[in-house]
């Protein structure tokens, strides 16, 4: 065992600082959550930063409604990401906002029978008018009517419905004009999902989305990749979709991971794992550079993303 | 509001309770996580004594490696559940245990990159080792040749696996054997959904497994209840779709609804979310009996299952 | 690193379990926190069987108030407990029921502003009237004036009013009843401590009760103990007080330790670290039967004092 | 029930930001933990920029060990903070520091048997060298020989001890110099109890501080008070006793306040208790701008408190 680390230096602070400046003062102290900031940053950092790598991002929680959106979008157009795995929910509040609608500001405490009176949904303290949802519904079942009745991976039909938006913030057109794929394993498990069932009572197509066939896709992008990092925000089937895959490479193994959570390992449930934990399945590599965050995504990967193009653009000059 | 609530009654505790007895004691107080239980038992055993009630069951978390298979095998054999929707690696560690392998007493404070060239896979502090995940997948495979290569369902698929293990105590055959669908979203976010990649890429079959076609079967389960209760072991994906179903049922919603997670709202997730926050979108009814346990599944809900045992063997005498 | 542990059975549960039959079959799972109650119990059982063990508990959090007071008391009286260590707010509601008064069963989501203008004071889904409150303040502030007014020790003075209590049930006469010494070391964060200003200010007696004096009764207990052991229920000052004393003793550590919280080892804080932690310190014992339960006290420590009482209760016949 | 608040705008990040920046693009989301520090911020700088708000400052968790010492010292040399509420251990690291030894960074994940042969002390990952902690025990205790032994208050007792420190960086030593009382009600709980205690046991001096002094003190500051507002770091006794003091107040209760914590309210303890239910106590007042922020103090403080100084700078130009 080490006996001794580096003294643990005193972070400081001024009135006039840029983000990074503010992480690189957590990254003087190094311990408890300052330090695994300020390390994820560095994480992250090199990750963009250096050829050759592969970059997934995991979406789990509900990051569009509470207003990730922008941030997420400019990381696939800036190329910051190349591989999205996502709920069904973040893709279903991306088209929400792209179909003119919006989220809005309202309260965690509050009586939710006579939200349910007044046709509103709450997700902790966003509120979404159901109007808004119904809109939704209608303009996606017509796009659904326009996506050729073929069978069909879900990443390719994720494509299929990000060509068709026109939002130029929207994650799903992003993704799609950039060539980052798409992944979500349980889409049915989203009013995607609901919408799906709705038009193919009715209309009874022969749309045919295979729940396995995106396995193959990814596995070629994990296997093809020299070096594989991954930004987790949240667990969940993000998180176990993206780690899974490598158990099929032979010495493989992430080369970079990142999760930012507020679940912990004592349930004992893959989401609030630790990264260790990961490398005992060869998920995560025994050397790799690997950090988690318990934290609130909201906050923390702002921060990070700040502090990580900042990082950028001084290189640049 | 109510100014006054009954008088919290202190909890004794003797040297000859059965477990009810002491749940009881647990409602005399009412109060903080104890009462909560207490309230967790009385309506999981109104679910299964009252007639009429539909009773969907979510796994979400490593229950089968933490121990809790048999418990979900005599649920589904007793009919005390008559839907399960679950994550996929409940599942395959299902058919690891029917497989004839085991899990193993580990521990949490390892070195991982040791387990991991011991070739032993670390799930918290179960440990499996990856000769017996082979076997799994040896014997996964075979079966996978002998399932019609047609196209199907998720529930349909998992039936198909169900139908041809042997084990007795396998949640996968007693749910096949009693006619209990199970639905699983994410399938492929689990080595079923590896198998069945490696399975395909070898031997190119035309089984066709539709990600939204369970939807259809879940409606209709959900749509002709009478009365619908939920049991919800964490959250992720299973608690969700058991949740999302009843946004398409006119002045629909749970019943009865129970979870038990260590997640919290704050982060503003569903697995986290309050029962309360679903009576917004209508998923529970607004006069429903729902409550919320903060509490580990493992310690929890074998608590609740021999309280309610209990009682339905004190009300047959 | 030892490969193999043994299997993980799985639990079984009937119609007609005792509380200790059942935390048995949380044994033979063995993991997860299953296995951590199973453990707590084991632990617990031996502190109570064995001749020559010490007996330390804890009590931080709202244990009087949610109900936990009979089952606090019980343990005193039959001397499962020899040295309570407390809250400042656990001794004063336990005087709020020794005086005649009661907790009421209310909700955690309410509107706290009417509430503070219905004179209700709020711990979490508890009620407590302010015209309790005021009954204590005023019984109690005249026991004061009946406390001889000489320097004393914070632990001689919860003797003083101890003795002063008729109600058979209280904690704090109880205690005195049984010589059981309670030690209080942030008594003035409490309405005791508000009481005693008010009542100094108005009566300017010459009580004078130490800070730090009663370190050397706690030092001299846990000096002269052959063995130790610590039940702790939730952190805070209980924690950090019980454990401190060793860093005292030459070769010390308690031989055993329980702790049940919520807390968690990541914020850095001594109410979340883990008992391990506590080894580095010598506060435990390299080689100490040691176990963290996370779960919460209100529904795990009942639970642990059943099992116990049970086996005490069958080891007797 | 408002029906609608303003919408949701997605936060956007750039690489030359700000802190305050950043904090401003939380406040435009105004929602999840990002809306919760961006109201944070803004009541900070109230505070601090508004004439009339005396100024608590709660310390709870090893926040000197994990680096913070240095932004404490400055907010009290910059009279951002009028009273300080801390633990006991806090003050000692901050003694250990300014004795001229320091903390390292260590591991959280080790063989605390291990660490204690070699006489290190664990602090989550955080390292101190038992060699440092007898030289902080020598000097202490050299120390204490020169403080008058008369009878005192804590805060007395600890300005004593801050009037003999000549490290500048030092909490103790600055908050003497400005005359920014310290309360710490459970000092005995702590080194610093544990030297008294050597120190009383060799010496047997008349030192003797009073265990309740502290609140004639502390409430005569509330009362006089115009506008009084909390930073709450952590909960344990720093918050329960800033809190209490209120209720001694006619129509009392904060006008301000914040709290950064990692525990929640279903446990039902003060620690994670919401700050509404403290308004049922009149805690806090029915009309106050008071904000939980479910987060790590390490990170959250630091960004708190640079996007404050920001504000405060340029309101300065």
């Amino acid at each position: 065992m080490k006996k001794q680390g580096r003294r643990v230096e005193h972070i400081e602070v001024r009135g006039d600082m840029t983000v990074d400046e503010l992480v690189r003062e957590f990254g003087k102290s190094g311990v408890f959550s300052a330090g695994r900031v300020a390390e994820a940053c560095d994480i992250f950092y090199e990750m963009v930063s250096h050829k050759g790598v592969t970059k997934y991002l995991g979406l789990a929680g509900a990051l569009v409604p509470c207003g990730m959106r922008q941030i997420i979008t400019d990381l696939i157009q800036d190329r910051m990401v190349d591989v999205l795995v996502t709920t069904g929910a973040n893709m279903v509040h991306d088209m929400i906002e792209a179909f003119g609608a919006a989220h809005y500001k309202g309260s965690a405490t509050v009586d939710d029978s006579e939200l349910c009176r007044l046709k509103i949904d709450r997700i902790y303290d966003v509120f979404l008018h159901e109007k808004d949802f119904i809109k939704y519904d209608e303009l996606f079942v017509k796009m659904l009517e326009d996506i050729p009745s073929r069978q069909m991976s879900i990443r390719e039909f994720l494509y299929e419905i990000g060509k068709r938006i026109e939002d130029p913030n929207s994650i799903l057109r992003t993704a799609a004009e950039k060539k980052v794929p798409i992944f979500c394993p349980a889409v049915a498990d989203s009013a995607i999902g609901l919408d799906v069932w709705r038009f193919m009572s009715k209309h009874n197509p022969n749309l045919f989305v295979d729940a396995f066939a995106d396995l193959n896709d990814f596995m070629n992008i994990v296997q093809k990749a020299k070096r594989n990092g991954a930004i987790l925000l949240g667990g969940g089937v993000p998180k176990n979709f993206i780690l899974q895959a490598m158990i099929t490479v032979k010495r493989g193994g992430y080369d970079y991971a990142v999760q930012i959570t507020m679940d912990r390992p004592e349930p004992g449930g893959l989401s609030g794992a630790t990264l260790e934990e990961a490398k005992s399945w060869g998920k995560v590599k025994g050397g790799a550079r690997a950090v988690q965050v318990i934290g609130d995504a909201s906050v923390i990967f702002p921060l990070m993303v700040a502090a990580v193009r900042e990082r950028l653009a001084k290189a640049k000059r």
